[in-house]
């Protein structure tokens, strides 16, 4: 048994939910699922305990009607869990969206014991972290992290970063918590929370699900690579419809996903080939189905120039929704051999910016055999 | 040194003769050369020692003469090698091409003792088989293949198979002698020729040289799989202006490279999901850099549906002429590990079609790491 | 009024069938049909009178359960009508399909006899023949055709050269009909039929309804000879996984169907680009809904090579159904025109290969004011 | 004769100068020039006279020198005319490039005056604008704009303004020249310069010259229109590496770009579908060749959904050098035929944004036979 807390109820963590419970159904194959059935902890397992978002309009509803403006077709075992009210601290500022959170009523630091008591009584395990993209600055040191939640500076801190702070409280004191971090806030790519986290038995996992045109583009990259093809340049266009695209029109977001995305071409190829990769555009119609382009020229044998196109419709929510069922269980796994910290074999494959901050990325058919191997499963090729 | 000697002077094999120059005269970077500058074996230590063709525009001419068609900036470097008279067998049947082979003045026997005194004299150490894709049927015993030799019937074998079987004599007489076959006629893949390998002090690198849409196409599947999307249907066009297409519009060479292609679909995914995998047609402007289409559906998590669509300008011989750098390298590499029969560690990642028969194709990022170890190289990524 | 009788009721008759239906009961916007309300005759207007096949499964079936497999949103307003025994002649040759006709219990010329006898019956004003695309032979002279009838030649004559003559009759006989040739059999290209025509008070639009990847590069380049660019050469690829696909992996009607689509290249450039289009194969799951892929190569300003690649993912069946909308009121409107014979404005927009056999292809977007003249309606933009 | 000046050296109009000159030597084709010999006035009539540029490192030097920067492959009958100072007013701002313009030394006012003196000694006839990208305002009445001079305010008027200015006091004192505005700064579009125009003897065709993915994007959404196909959404990204682009990434100027293209939806389709159309991004590699790619969305018959993604490379400045081949002469002959103010038959074919201001966009291929009736010319198709 995985007891699984959400933090932002929104269209990824609502594909989750659904998803989720079709399979434990039988009603649905685990398509999406990278682990499938071949865990020793099964997707049948995975029970979601609690839900939070700031989002006024889903707080206090029950998970099922917050899930079916998401997907018509989710089931009815969603029933019974309301959704709790978290913290916002501008995660939804300039979003047509009216937030309330705890903060709004009480102190940080009142907030955090406030969720940790819930969290005691939920008996959570392991925290999944889907809020919207935030703007945010990495800590430099705890002295600072504390400092800022002490003196309640609301202007330094994003949810995820109070959401970290308080599961790392809440691990302490109840023996072991997994927080995965599927957004692009550093978390496991900074020290100071992974610090945090080897002194507070708690395991992250971050930063920032790898789904969408990055993981595929990482493998073309590979590709190239290793034919010691000469990448010219790069360019990536993606556009979609949702809230998270919406929510990236903002400048300063925008920012922080460039900055997550950009890191793969100088780790994969061993140069930084000259490239153009940030979310591009919000079009309303198309939903929560993307629209992606990219275009790589390369030097290949006797100084031929080769050009490929990749343009392609994904999912977004359900390509990330696929990967949590696998993390919820691979968190638990973690706890369960105290593996407190950050665990890059698990990130290498799972995340666009894997932790910790000194590690990069790896081609991901290498990451997912690494992974399997840490995970207790022979790996599939090597 | 690696004394090479090429069966089949098109473009490939002009491609890598001018493209291998220019690298040896520090003239041009090493890129499409997997290894580059990575075995004990350099670059510079590839010599051509003989070139052989059935073209009659071409046999007897010098090879500068012959690679300059293909290459206008070929070096000067290339003179002083005659392009010798080969075997051809059909293989230009139905190309607007004026063959002439040995066989047209004596018994393939015969033909054969020549070859195999040619390479004494050669010194040969490595062949290169880039002849045209040719119709062709495996050999189902030793005493088949013997038999067709003695009564010199023509029309059971075909140039690959003759040049296959004089090269064992070759390596039996002088000691070892690598083959590297880089056309899809089965070779590295029919036991028959594996088994002529294991007792003639042969190496044999084959089927079909790994370039093009098929191996991109298997890491994108790969890709896939490894996330456990399922693959509704997957489409490949590919359309080329180079004598290879126009060979492939002949429906019974065409045949051959389908029976190649396909077999990926299922190594990769573990099901074979409906696929249309194979060349398409010839359009003369586009000369050697084809365009190629790729389509694939597949589904994700929570059932959603999601497309890829991959086009490209590829340039067809350097991409093989690339690999051709490695391949004779690390042939000459096989016969100081005496590692006669076939080496499956290099064919899963430079062939298309890897040997022996038994076995499949692995992730190409996975066979690149094995590749190396094989070498003695280290991994670059486990 | 329109009373129409429909020639083959497969996908494109069973979604022009159930899309008509939803737009006359206001449940449908009338997307997909260029003229839409613009018309005197309405769409409303159209009623569909009678409806033929020759596969036994649809054969005395209810159109409503016939349309229903293709569309399960079909309206039961479909109900009350039955599908009659047609004329196959070879027409589902190499199909997984059981045919049944009127001529394996009669000759030709008594099943000729017996469709007129049940036009008049179902008074039949415009036929719509959208069969299975056939291999055929166009005919010389009126003589050679009346003689393959007189004779029971059922190896020279298709089913659509058989209805086109067999409506003939009818028009004579009643003072007027209208046939569209919604399939590439070449009929309003055939300048017997259109004789044949003018003498009987009989409208012929045709040939091949223009939809796919093929008007759409007319438009493409057209816009580059109107620029002045040189084309250098067109690849257009198809692939889908309805019935007409899989007819047309037979190479006899697949060659009928590269006729009539290369000639767009010439006639819109001037010149005769290579050019590679036709379509190129069947993969079941595409379904209705085809991918087509299209590259092509152009000289700009200063001798500047530009590319374009154009992808798609294109419904079949309602591009078709949609102009049939429109082609069944304008039959109408020929009749009331008296233009028998065949009409060139009508058969520029909305055929491939428009009739009569000495007119090529325009740029569709004047065709399409030329249409709207011709139908009495303004211009759009001239 | 048509004695052209040229006002902005950069990449178009180098392109323009050279592929000019190279046709009059008879070593082109003129390719890319949409009436290419059919104008009365041929393309060996046009003789540049003059040009002007306001990058220190252009002024002062010989066109030859500065073309050969763009087009190694440039003419040396292009030696001769030295590349005189100009205006910029801030045209350069935000540019790796030292800007030197005449008001550095002077009023506005005087700049003018010498400019209008020089362009008498040269004889001018038609200026071609082809000036970096401005951010601008446009005028409201003739009195605001001329105040602005009066009291040389320079942060209310860009370059083009000022030279539009300039030349209608030039065709005023010399009876006739016409100004081909190819930039987004509206001038055909601002009803107080198309007065000036009228009152000064002036011609105006503008605004924008109608090249890249527009005019493209244009023909298909006309093809659409004329299907009755109902557009859902539109994307369209375009990258590239020339100093256009690079000035794009400035947001004010993207602006102006954003405004003009936006137009073509509603003016084609008839209702505003949901786009995003906007040049993306700078990517220093790709050059003068910009990468292009288009998704659009529809619905066809029956409530199909239809998808069409649509990528290419395309040379940015020789696409629109070609059309200013055509529109020297026909400013020629605009003011042969006293055409004062702005040309709509001109402008709807070879302008993005074609004024005057309250005329909109119509389907580029009924604009191309409209404005060759203008010419005297055929009609090629109606």
């Amino acid at each position: 048994m995985v007891r699984v807390v959400i933090l932002g109820q929104g269209y990824v963590a609502s594909i989750f939910a659904s998803g989720l419970e079709k399979i434990k159904a039988g009603k649905l194959e685990p398509y999406g699922v990278p682990l499938a059935d071949e865990l020793p902890i099964k997707i049948k397992d995975i029970e979601i305990v609690g839900s939070y978002d700031v989002d006024a309009s889903k707080v206090g509803k029950d998970l099922y009607e917050v899930v079916k403006a998401y997907d018509p077709e989710a089931p009815e075992s969603l029933r019974g869990i309301t959704v709790r009210k978290g913290i916002h601290l501008r995660s939804l500022k300039n979003l047509p969206i009216e937030a309330v959170g705890l903060e709004d009523e009480m102190s940080l630091k009142d907030a955090i014991e406030h969720l940790v008591n819930e969290w005691k009584e939920l008996r959570a395990e392991v925290f999944i972290n889907v809020c919207t993209t935030e703007a945010f600055v990495p800590f430099e040191s705890r002295e600072e992290l504390e400092k800022a939640i002490e003196e309640d500076n609301r202007d330094r801190l994003t949810a995820t970063q109070v959401y970290a702070y308080a599961i790392a409280q809440y691990a302490k004191e109840v023996g072991g918590a997994a927080f995965v971090n599927a957004i692009p806030t550093l978390i496991a790519n900074d020290p100071v929370f992974v610090e945090l986290a080897k002194d507070s038995n708690m395991v992250i996992f971050g930063d920032d699900g790898a789904t969408g045109a990055t993981p595929f583009t990482a493998d073309v990259l590979s590709h190239l690579a290793q034919r010691n093809r000469y990448v010219l340049d790069i360019a990536q266009f993606n556009i979609g419809g949702n809230n998270d695209f919406l929510a990236l029109t903002d400048k300063e977001r925008n920012k922080s996903k460039e900055f997550t995305k950009s890191s793969i071409v100088k780790d994969l190829l061993g140069y930084d080939a000259p490239h153009y990769i940030k979310p591009t555009g919000f079009l309303e119609p198309l939903g929560d189905k993307k629209f992606i382009a990219m275009h790589i020229e390369y030097v290949s044998f006797n100084g031929a120039h080769d050009e490929l196109v990749i343009t392609g419709r994904i999912n977004d929510s359900p390509a990330l929704a696929g990967l949590l069922v696998d993390l919820a269980r691979l968190g638990k796994i973690a706890l369960d051999k105290k593996a407190y910290g950050t665990v890059y074999e698990v990130n290498a494959f799972y995340m666009k910016n894997p932790g910790p901050k000194e590690k990069g990325n790896i081609p991901r058919i290498i990451a997912h055999e690494k992974m399997r191997m840490w995970a207790g499963l022979e790996p599939k090729w090597l």
